[in-house]
């Protein structure tokens, strides 16, 4: 029934699907595997913080402690990170009853090869040593790593259910590639401060999800839609991905800020940003339904709308209370997002988005990326100290001569540059996946394991069968002997 | 059906229970987060160690390595003791077959706001600086934020299922507020040692909780009976919540406890009593039941008493082999508790406890504040070095004349005052949530998410529904196919 | 039906198996737990840097910041491991569908008593100080304890379902103290480098598994067929534990390695290891089914091969791309051995291997150990610099003359020690469980938590028989109307 040939020759519109992907998958899985090896083999090295020759460098460079190794400072926030994207967004992704295999697994899939292409798309235009020629890595480039990787997860919240694991990957290989060259485009070129990543992470991520998923706009996927909404449990086990995220969203936003004051200060600010955008969340949520009944989907999404928008202001002197802002307003546009504007996209923008990444990413991370525009625009001397000023807003080298006004401006023009990466290049991409050679579902097969995964047989359709067959053969039993006896 | 009219009208005693909380919920979210927003703005700023002038103070105070930012040696406890809050407390509460939602989300929405109310109250008591009338916050201040949540989390224990979300949110207002008094006259008038707050922290929320839970006896809470019990996957779900807490207790023990052997010694000294209390919550769960099989609530809950108990002396030398025995002795209570005490104190006490909070954090918070009273009492200069008896027993400045037996009394005396302040504040509390204006659920409505939360329609009642017609139609038809041969 | 004089007097063979554990349970853990406290009393102490005496002790040895604490460079590591052997471990074991309790339960109960008792055993033979003698511990010895717990863990996972809690008890007893005579063997006298522990934890483990497996073959374990097999959820629940485990296996092997560059690289070569085998694991699974479908057996375990692979050259410089090549050979080996090996072992070996930590671990776990002696045997002093030759190989002391080949001999040499302890030590301890005093279960009442566990009624029995209960008598009712109409 599932043929090969049948596969790349199969009309494009009108065939039959073929989910079979026992050729794509393995052939792209191994053959990009081993372009990894091959290319970290001629560019990756470690850097002198990893390498065996730390001690001599210490010594060169009067270092007296190894607590003064990077690694000290940025591997408890790494490790929250790596718990983000993998536990956080892969459970986030589990709520659809019959996609949590697809969820989790396929997050997986995509942050596990996404980082390694990212070491290396990153390193290219990061850490490139031009003497030569090799990238040096440490924590902190792990850290990008797993941040490039975010925005393609964000991606994929859009097309949960709807795409094969080949076009996941193809949208993973896109997608860093892009990220790349937005974020060297946004941090080196326009010296764009960002250390959450609400422009390059979240704005892109979710525009290039919902360009991507436009282009792939499904008219028949309500043949989909018994599946296309939670069971008790899965909304249980979403709940896990969202309180890691939620949690770790300080280390997130504080994971490559600045030693000392720099990571202390975008932790704070981020952990009260999220408080306040939980009480909104809710608040909107109650309000949205007539007897005041919460809606889970809110509260596993909303609820991180201020860890999103505090991103590139995280490391600013935002204040507190300005914090408390940004989640409080969050809280309410994210929400309202949920319970207004998906349902309105999905009927006049023909634009189908599984997650709501529009509510959770692209619209607090756009705005993050302007409030980061306003607050930098404020930064003065007094409050910052001359040399807090220069190093929070990176006011050097070359960029010595800029205002805060200026800088501001800069951090507006980066916002616009991250959303117009994400839709061009979503865009493109999303023609590519069109292409009939992806293996991915038919309308009636969306948001369904049994299509990529080996799905057990199920507790409730094994045990109460068979108590319920003894149950109605002793029944037609009774009713038999009725029958007889009538 | 719901009309708001009729809520404050309503007759207190008679009326059908009315969950509407479409108003309610919204308005205290809302209202509360405005003043919280205002509150920030007045009091709260960064600290000399999150404000941007640290490059200034480092130079001033002759630092050499941003290292010594308390942020480097506090950051990974906090985060530890922020996944106990938000996923250690949440998860344990999942356990109830059709409360999940309600208990990792009220959880959440508890904590959410309580952390933001603690920052202002510790702050007032704790960290107001009388020149400038601010408090400076730093990360020190997040982790006693988030301790001062665990009281009011644990006293949620005692009313899960039996509340509705708006009495959480006074119970946290009362909560945050009655503990930040306690704690200042527990720490700072009385000087007690209470690193992991068994006093301030567990025998405080233990109390509290049993007090309103014993004000609010509902006399026919058996009309919920059939939903008071776990499924198998939701105690799965709660053992999420009881390792969490488990594995990082050693964290919340030590994150505030001083710096160096301090922290060293809270870890050890509450991992080896936590691993203690397994072994013996074990034995008794096994021995109380009639062929030996565990019950995985004493699992849940009897194997975290030895780090409840250790709270208090968490930093002192108390040697390994004593936690062994705090340990040893608070697993076999706590144990005890759940089989005997419990539904004891229900059927005589008219006390219902929904997590037996009154075993794991009540009994055992008390005890350990009377071992932290012995250990005190104890302690000698051999042991602990002129120096280290100073700074572990904090006998410094106004208290440089207390001696360890003194100091042993007065913690005595401050595990006193937390059950006080405990019992009298939930009675209080308690008396105010009976006032018919809160959207409470009716008796026979408890521990049902359906009266808060939109609940999926379920798997169990779709899928087999349609195999089970088919079937059923199938059989009918031969049945009727008999009956017309007949 | 349970009396306890039956079990002593039982015959071997063909007596009717008793899974009566009220005495022999909570004996083991009162006695053991017991003998804990009085060794512990004896024995452990703090040591210099958890002791009040700490601040004597820094002016002593000229330690200018607490920061220098072993406490600052491990606790973040040593919290990611207790994860992994809690959370890790114990949801990796929920899998099966009805022994969810009996995965995550008794895994705690496992570590719980093996740590404490490798605290001892490994104090005794690395810690011990001859002049006082007492053991001295810090937090490296609670990663160690950890660490050994490990092994005695991979060892359940081949029993799972199939023995008791008291056997599992003696499978750690014995197992610990194995593998502390075996690490002494191997870490001291053969004097070689394990920081990930593939040789010491995990080919000692999985090999001391299989054979206790293999001793205790049940030839009639089919009748738990239906049993042995997962359901939706608990595969969820199982990519919890996989996701810890793979999130935080660079901390397991960078853990108790060098500070400064040697934790530093130990973290990116698990790091990219790990990311390669996710790849060829798909691969390899998807390969291995008809249409190209994912099993989830393999993306729970195979991608973690190159964790355990990674282990014992973690901290050598084999350089990223080596390390992906780690990875990518072992997620196609480990695929390989769940798809072809394990049913090849159980059909022709008599080799019942519940989880398959043949595959994951056992293989390997040897594999990294062969694979660090060639690692070892190519350092020069280029690539690591002098002093990072003699501190990365450890090459001092009574060890200085020791060249890089004849280090690479002793890493094959500890690797086969490992694999011989396992298996003869697995061996002998198999017989003793064979000893009918245990209460294992019988073969068909294998991978059932009925057996040690008070499981509640479950949802899937109690609400849909009601509905169908209803249902039906309607549609009966309507039956016998045609009935009696005609």
């Amino acid at each position: 029934m599932h043929t090969k040939g049948f596969i790349t020759m199969g009309n494009c519109c009108d065939r039959p699907k073929d989910t079979y992907i026992r050729v794509s998958l393995p052939a792209v899985c191994f053959v990009w595997q081993i372009a990894m090896v091959v290319l970290f083999g001629v560019f990756i090295r470690y850097n002198e913080e990893s390498d065996a020759h730390w001690p001599e460098y210490k010594k060169k460079q009067n270092i007296t402690s190894d607590a003064e190794n990077d690694f000290y400072y940025r591997y408890p926030s790494f490790q929250d990170v790596h718990v983000m994207i993998f536990v956080g967004f892969g459970f986030l992704m589990t709520f659809l009853k019959r996609y949590s295999f697809g969820g989790v697994g396929f997050n997986f899939l995509i942050a596990a090869f996404g980082l390694q292409w990212a070491l290396l798309m990153q390193g290219w235009f990061h850490s490139l040593d031009y003497n030569t020629g090799k990238i040096y890595i440490g924590i902190e480039n792990l850290i990008n790593a797993d941040f490039c990787c975010a925005g393609c997860l964000i991606a994929y919240g859009a097309l949960l259910g709807k795409v094969s694991p080949v076009q996941l990957l193809v949208v993973t290989l896109f997608g860093i590639t892009l990220f790349a060259v937005e974020e060297y485009i946004i941090l080196n070129l326009l010296h764009c401060r960002d250390a959450g990543g609400s422009m390059v992470i979240h704005a892109f991520g979710g525009y290039y999800g919902l360009a991507i998923s436009w282009v792939l706009y499904r008219q028949n996927l309500n043949q989909s839609k018994h599946l296309q909404g939670s069971v008790y449990h899965s909304d249980v086990f979403a709940m896990i991905g969202t309180l890691f995220l939620w949690m770790f969203w300080p280390s997130f936003n504080s994971a490559i800020a600045n030693h000392g004051d720099g990571q202390h200060r975008a932790a704070i600010n981020t952990y009260v940003a999220l408080a306040s955008s939980v009480l909104t969340a809710v608040a909107v949520s109650s309000l949205s339904h007539r007897t005041g009944k919460l809606d889970m989907v809110h509260i596993q999404n909303a609820t991180l709308a201020g860890g999103v928008a505090m991103g590139a202001s995280a490391e600013f002197m935002i204040t507190p209370y300005g914090a408390l802002i940004v989640g409080f307003c969050c809280g309410i546009i994210s929400t309202f997002g949920f319970v207004v504007v998906t349902p309105f996209l999905e009927r006049k923008l023909k634009l189908q988005d599984t997650c709501g990444i529009h509510n959770l990413h692209a619209v607090p991370g756009m705005l993050g990326g302007f409030i980061s525009a306003i607050v930098a625009a404020a930064a003065t001397e007094s409050v910052y100290s001359k040399e807090g000023l220069v190093s929070t807003l990176g006011l050097e080298g070359k960029f010595a001569n800029r205002s805060p006004g200026t800088q501001g401006g800069y951090q507006a023009a980066g916002t616009c540059v991250a959303i117009a990466f994400g839709l061009v290049g979503g865009a493109i991409v999303g023609f590519i996946l069109k292409i009939p050679i992806w293996g991915d579902p038919a309308d009636d097969n969306c948001f369904d394991d049994e299509v990529y995964w080996e799905v057990p047989e199920d507790e409730e359709t094994i045990h109460p069968v068979l108590e319920y067959n003894n149950h109605m053969t002793h029944k037609q039993t009774e009713s038999n002997f009725t029958l007889e006896q009538s």
